[in-house]
């Protein structure tokens, strides 16, 4: 079925809230993060709205950021990947062009026989890195181009930029994924990519050369080749005009890649909604992202994220001030503290909306969501979710 | 996706309890089967885990043995099929080899037209079966070895292996599945199952003259022509060294299909749980199936489903002794004692793991699994969510 086509005029309004890593676990006997939290306001929109769960992939599958993202503007994130090394770019606003071959890459440690001994140099700080980086900048090929970029602590980005022409990604990571083995050889899995792998191996000899008197940090590991991938605007997909709010490179670039319009904001939620109330009358999709719900799950900080959540709980009525037709409140993935990492659980989720069949769910919490009106489904049909609530679509078929 | 791409090294054991045709209905006013049971030990596995519903094939859809366990093992039952033929052959443990055919004898009673009188001959024992396969045993073609082996009662098994190389199983069943016609041709669906038609004819021809002078078994109808199918091994889908514990043979020749190590052991639950405890340190998922469930359920036993639901509980205790750090309880399908077979209802699971998002469900029945935090899922994702909680499944995408 073609999205499209159903496609209604609209004014419309919808927000989609997104609390990163919100899902939880009950690790403490006191519920989940989101259960433990006060969350007055989340909890009336949940008992005036709809509710469920959400897997971003499948069930069972850990998503990270990017599919968790793509899965939540309404693309299969099986069918359409981003691969590291852009995410990695667009992590630090680097302005990826099209054809650019962008990798992550690790500095590391070699012992005397060139065997990896530590896969992250000792975890070096983030001014060695930046410091080494600059070293490798002086690094020339014939025909390519090379940007190297630090990130933080051991991890950098490089792009390749070929001069005369198109370049492919098809090539093999030279992480070797452990210790005790050299890097692998950066190979090209097809023939259009052989051009790339040669560029590859040559910033790779250089690198290695520069690197030689380096005691800690005197290799470099690449992996996760990519370049941008060909999706659709959000505006092409479903006629949005979409803006985002969000304090991070990567959820910036993400939606930058969709076709939205990226506000520059603070990381505070304080800032976000600032920018929210500026761009409100120019947008009819706005999307909010809230990165410390990932952040203290990430740290394994459970009233840290119950905190982070209340946080957010907090600044719902700034929102609804603005009267959003839709209001959606979800997060991208799971993640519980007692993982200290992305999980595969799948994500409470609220609709609100006049058009909303409540359900008799009456607080927001995973235990609740499992039994709301919405059920247990897939997040890319949230997208179509919204636009049905904003009455931005038609009947199909007659 | 690529599963295998994100397996990760884990310790971790999985045990995958399968209560064959666990599922049912309330058709006696005091719950269903498994809810009318005592079941203290499902229960305390259902309140500290999470439940759900699993739909072996899709909705509506009544499964039989192969697609419903298939599912369970993670390979999808509508782009993978098991023939009836071969069914029948893992069925007595016969040894199929790649390459040959079999198909599903029935023993059939003709008038003297010529015309099916009597689909299954009156439903004669099994002794007299053995007499008349003995007699069709003699059956010799060309370039064909052919294997007759009794089953139950009217049913047989026929093997076709050409000594000559490989032939095909595109044959429509001989049996009309009505009476008052005759038996159909064994017509070749496409050219490359010609030479296996032209065996099947000259069968059916001798099989007419040797069974002449029967009363009631007269002549056999053949159906399900099927190979064995090429399905990768749970090694090379999940990296799982996988063992089979089941009584019959049929679930045993599934698991010997998906290269699991197959533990010969009694029809009886603690034959079974002393083969786990033996088969325990050497495998790192372990499939246990119960075959009274459904046996019960088929003799339209309410009573007798819930005295062995309740044997199966009380064995529950010495597998957890074993520690699995994953233990997923569930059936391959329904099996209403109120409709004596299979049924399209979806069958109650639950996963127990320290990595389980806890529900609201407390007891382990069909009801309460309607509103547990699983949701209510494809039967093969169960494996993909055994391989998350087991942490043997890396994060998607960056």
């Amino acid at each position: 079925m073609d999205l499209v086509t159903l496609l209604a005029e609209s004014e419309a309004k919808i927000l989609f809230v997104i609390a990163d890593g919100l899902g939880g676990i009950d690790s403490e006997g006191r519920g989940t993060e989101l259960e433990a939290a006060r969350t007055p306001n989340l909890d009336r929109l949940a008992r005036q709205g709809a509710t469920g769960l959400t897997y971003p992939v499948a069930p069972g599958i850990t998503p990270g950021s990017g599919p968790g993202h793509l899965a939540l503007f309404g693309y299969d994130p099986v069918e359409h990947n981003i691969g590291r090394g852009v995410l990695t770019a667009l992590g630090i606003d680097f302005d990826l062009e099209p054809g650019d071959v962008a990798a992550r890459g690790n500095f590391c440690t070699l012992d005397t026989n060139g065997e990896v001994t530590d896969r992250r140099a000792g975890r070096i700080d983030s001014r060695e890195c930046a410091r080494l980086v600059k070293m490798l900048s002086d690094i020339r090929l014939d025909d390519t181009e090379i940007f190297v970029e630090p990130v933080k602590e051991h991890r950098f980005l490089l792009v390749l930029r070929n001069k005369k022409g198109a370049i492919s990604a098809g090539v093999d990571d030279t992480d070797p994924h452990r210790t005790g083995t050299p890097p692998r050889e950066p190979r090209a899995r097809d023939e259009k990519s052989q051009k790339t792998a040669d560029a590859v191996s040559e910033f790779l000899a250089q690198a290695r050369e520069i690197l030689t008197e380096e005691q800690q940090a005197n290799m470099v590991l690449l992996r996760g080749f990519a370049q941008l991938p060909d999706l659709a605007s959000l505006q092409d997909s479903y006629g949005l005009n979409g803006c985002a709010l969000a304090g991070y490179p990567m959820y910036r670039g993400i939606a930058r890649l969709l076709g939205m319009k990226v506000v520059d904001c603070g990381p505070d939620l304080d800032s976000e909604i600032d920018a929210l109330q500026s761009a409100w009358p120019h947008h009819d999709f706005l999307f909010l992202h809230f990165k410390d719900t990932d952040s203290r799950g990430e740290d394994g900080d459970f009233d840290g994220k119950v905190a982070a959540i209340e946080e957010l709980d907090r600044a719902i009525p700034r929102m609804m001030e603005l009267q959003p037709e839709v209001i959606v409140v979800t997060g991208d993935h799971s993640t519980p503290s007692a993982m200290g990492g992305h999980s595969w659980h799948p994500v409470p989720v609220l609709i609100h909306a006049n058009t909303c069949r409540v359900d008799a769910v009456e607080v927001f919490g995973e235990t609740a969501c499992a039994g709301g009106g919405l059920g247990h489904l897939p997040a890319k049909h949230l997208i179509t979710l919204a636009l049905a609530h904003a009455g931005r679509l038609r009947k199909y078929g007659a």
